[in-house]
């Protein structure tokens, strides 16, 4: 299986390289995981628990430079097309469940939607249904817009969120990819 | 069928609640349609063609305000879950094929990347590594990347190809996702 992300950050104002740069380098060059930047967005290889900490830690810091910052992260595993990583195998429980991350809140609160595909099946409808009744459970459902779901909470719980429903989609489906767009002090009203 | 796309525009400085208001005042309120903006992205929902024009148009005011400008666009078509909207089926030739916008250069160059997503379909893999062979006879490929495709060119050029891609995709497929990543100005090196 292979997993990763590919994720971008977007401080909304001029000292936008310092912040991406700190950011990235929160992260540091942990042994388990492939990190790779280009100009457009860094690739994080490896167990998916792993590359939603990383992740959340590059966020993290990049919130807590900037004021209004954006993510934008694409999660995939189990896509065909890459080769198989030892590196990205789930830990799982006697029972088979994978384990998923701890999460301690963060105190960043944001704002954040997200879609997830199944690809590859054709009862996916009934897939994405089940993930957005997953965030209703996990209290972070906010409403839903067209193409995707709107949830919100301290970015921790928001993470939290999405790896369950990344984990939980990869029991029915081989390849799952999910587009998260999460937002930290935006001037702009909530509806 | 529903056609339409969720954008946000991340001009990486101060100025970006201005260039964001400007950008999204720049695509009017054309009749044929439906704009609805929020604090994390804005949706149009109309004609495949249309959508693809006001969002150019929208990126490309965002572009000339400011220096470092991040496109970010979801674009769907043919969900089974949206209504059956009149407003968004395309215009075809008596052939049968669907008429797409005409794009004039803007003089804006960009790198971008993007992902296909034919829903519902057990043979997409095959559907993926044809659009990704379409973007090379468009002359905009790039390179691919793990989860992406990266293509360079005029904005007019990376729209021309992606709203190609979108429309030969749907031929094959009732339900595609496009999502888009376009970066003017950026400081970083381009590998």
């Amino acid at each position: 299986m292979f997993c990763g992300c590919q994720f971008s950050l977007y401080p909304l104002n001029d000292r936008f390289v310092d912040i991406i740069l700190s950011a990235i380098e929160a992260v540091g060059k942990p042994q388990d995981l492939d990190i790779q930047t280009d100009d457009l967005s860094t690739l994080v290889v490896g167990r998916p628990d792993r590359v939603f900490q990383a992740i959340a830690k590059a966020y993290a810091a990049a919130c807590r430079a900037g004021e209004h910052v954006v993510l934008n992260a694409l999660f995939s595993r189990g896509c065909p097309g890459d080769p198989d990583e030892p590196k990205c195998t789930p830990i799982r429980t006697e029972a088979g469940e994978e384990v998923l991350g701890s999460w301690d809140p963060l105190g960043i609160p944001v704002h954040a939607q997200f879609s997830l595909y199944p690809l590859g099946q054709q009862d996916y409808m009934d897939l994405i249904a089940r993930t957005i009744d997953l965030t209703k459970r996990e209290g972070t459902f906010h409403r839903s817009k067209h193409f995707c779901t709107r949830i919100r909470g301290d970015l921790a719980e928001v993470f939290k969120t999405v790896e369950r429903c990344f984990a939980d989609a990869a029991k029915e489906s081989v390849h799952v990819v999910i587009h998260l767009t999460a937002s930290k002090g935006s001037p702009s009203r909530v509806e």
